[in-house]
């Protein structure tokens, strides 16, 4: 059996947390001959930086090149307000996305039937969702040149953030979008300000014509990033398939993650492109959610979503399609017999922490 | 009495319909002596393009800077989709609040008792609703240069958009931000990306810094932008006042506007700066919804956001307090009587199209 190389990167706040409980499975999977990893851990974020001065040292970028995929717990946090701009915990994430290439990251929007009505929105209207975001996660106003802030006379400041996209960035992007579609619903929405920005003008032209030359057998249809957000509260059922820049897909991934109720629970994956020869493909693998401060240390977070990134892993990275099964199994498993995590828990419910959640994945498995 | 230079620009789709209802009001206000105008009228968007190849005319342009306040319908439509990008109809929106300096967008996003029902969400978390954004109209990537699409080799392009802030004006929206809440819940969250952007690190320091010399009697918390579309879904009625960059607020704006399920009811106010000798502004209304050209010519839009936006003007341009009060009175009168447009209309209530809304507005004055 092939071993897979995984880099576990716990990171900040609940990250430790909900990688202690992903740590069991792993163990469970490979005691069970399931499959059997390599793995390395280091640190990220915050964490890193009180650790060597650098939000991810050149040991931990190392590892990441080195390994099939990689696990990410979360970063940031009030305790690293004051650090320098580059070395904010932020931008270690950043540097792994974009030194890695991950250009492609996926946040599935799924509304797990138990959980319906943790939603804000009327159950009918979320009932059954499953949207899926395509973001562009390696450009855009993320990493475009200038980024400063200048001082001018009187103590005023300037600040200056460009965001630039290239006709290749938005094409493969756009691949990504359409092939998902494909093995989905067949529809792709592609959002921009086209109206406002030339980085938009670009993108929906360049989606047109992938769309046009290679994919016209999927339904394509243009929203401005507003009314995207606006439709996403309205009817989010009417969404398939969501392609967007890094900035946009930012914000409306996380509204699209807050409509299903299910914040804890969503795991996401950022994608490389296929290597023409090995057939492999870098990629990290992160809950949706951040660092929630405020619940760190505390034994409450919901580990689901890093299980769920773990599953997400077996799947695209390592083609252990069985057992990415049988884990999504325990997770259903464990909600249908009814135990919540504090952020989804209602009346009736049986309430756990982060290690019994974990504990109730391995004991369904 | 005063007689107020009001000058009228439907614009695209809905808008000349919605207008027309919006003359009613103005007519029924100058009948009855409650108000005086001088009205002006032209074109705007398309309908300006089509007339003179321009999105705004230079006529029109004069007319704006002659006038005590502007009602703008709504801009844009697939019927201009290939226009030159200068010529494009939010070019001519756009020149007005630049050209203007109508840096402050106050969008109010009230849900109607009578209307809580509308709303995807459920309804105690929307009860009451009353969420004031304050947008920054005239900077960020809006207006930022370079903003540029390049041709590269091999067919390839470049699309560079750039946001750019500096200290004075986020320090002069914050103010508005600050002020307007102490009228309200004394509640201000500052909306940005400062773990990515610096335009986003300037505008979190100076909006501190304005709190902290002026005023720290009104409660200040920072949200990054992705975590308050969150928010917004999550619990809405948690934000009072939201300050925020133009990008940002575009998105936001809508996603809050749609939480309340009365779209259609929505107006809101584009200010300048209060001058130092007239005390006068300059300003523009307009409703929070667009040109909805799928259902443009058929008579059945809202006309409330409008003819709301012409209450804000009469209230903030004007001092008309007891009109505007009389106005939003009518709106809050045929609601409770039962009438509604397709977009709010429900079970057992009166179908009306937009010129029966108007008549009942009237009526109900
Ligand atoms: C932590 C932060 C840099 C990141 C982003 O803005 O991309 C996060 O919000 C996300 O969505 O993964
Ligand atoms: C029409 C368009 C240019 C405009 C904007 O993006 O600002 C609109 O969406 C708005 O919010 O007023």
């Amino acid at each position: 059996m092939a071993t897979h190389k995984l880099l576990l990167l716990p990171g900040d706040g609940i990250g430790s947390e909900v990688m202690a409980e992903v740590k069991k499975v792993i163990g469970w999977l490979d005691a069970q001959g399931l499959a059997s990893f390599a793995i390395e851990e280091d640190l990220v974020g915050g964490a890193a930086y009180d650790s060597c001065g650098q939000p991810i040292s050149e040991e931990a970028m190392a590892k990441a090149f080195a390994a099939d995929a990689i696990l990410l717990g979360a970063v940031g946090g009030p305790k690293w307000a004051n650090v320098h701009y580059e070395a904010r915990p932020e931008a270690g994430l950043l540097r792994l996305r974009k030194d890695l290439q991950l250009f492609a990251n996926l946040r599935p929007a799924m509304c797990y039937p138990a959980l319906a009505d943790a939603s804000s929105l009327k159950r009918d209207l979320v009932e059954g969702l499953d949207v899926l975001i395509v973001r562009e996660l390696t450009g855009g106003v993320y990493f475009g040149e200038p980024k400063t802030i200048t001082d001018l006379s009187d103590g005023q400041k300037r600040a200056v953030d460009t965001q630039v996209y290239e006709s290749y960035e938005i094409e493969r992007i756009a691949r990504v979008a359409f092939e998902l579609a494909r093995t989905r619903k067949n529809r792709v929405v592609s959002t921009e300000k086209h109206n406002v920005m030339k980085t938009g003008v670009l993108w929906k032209q360049v989606v047109s014509e992938v769309h046009g030359s290679d994919y016209n057998d999927v339904t394509l249809e243009h929203q401005l990033a507003d009314s995207c957000g606006m439709q996403l509260v309205r009817a989010p059922k009417q969404f398939d398939v969501i392609v967007t820049d890094n900035l946009f897909g930012d914000i409306l991934s996380d509204v699209a993650a807050m409509l299903t109720g299910s914040l804890g629970m969503l795991p996401s994956a950022s994608l490389g492109a296929v290597e023409e020869i090995s057939g492999k493909r870098r990629a990290l693998y992160e809950p949706v959610h951040g660092a929630a401060p405020d619940i760190a240390g505390k034994g409450v977070a919901n580990p689901i979503a890093m299980i769920g990134s773990l599953a997400m892993a077996l799947r695209y990275s390592f083609g252990l399609i069985e057992a990415a099964d049988r884990v999504e199994a325990a997770i259903a498993g464990v909600l249908a017999d009814g135990y919540r995590t504090g952020d989804i828990w209602s009346e009736g419910m049986t309430r756990v922490g982060t290690a019994g959640m974990g504990d109730a994945v391995i004991a369904e498995l």
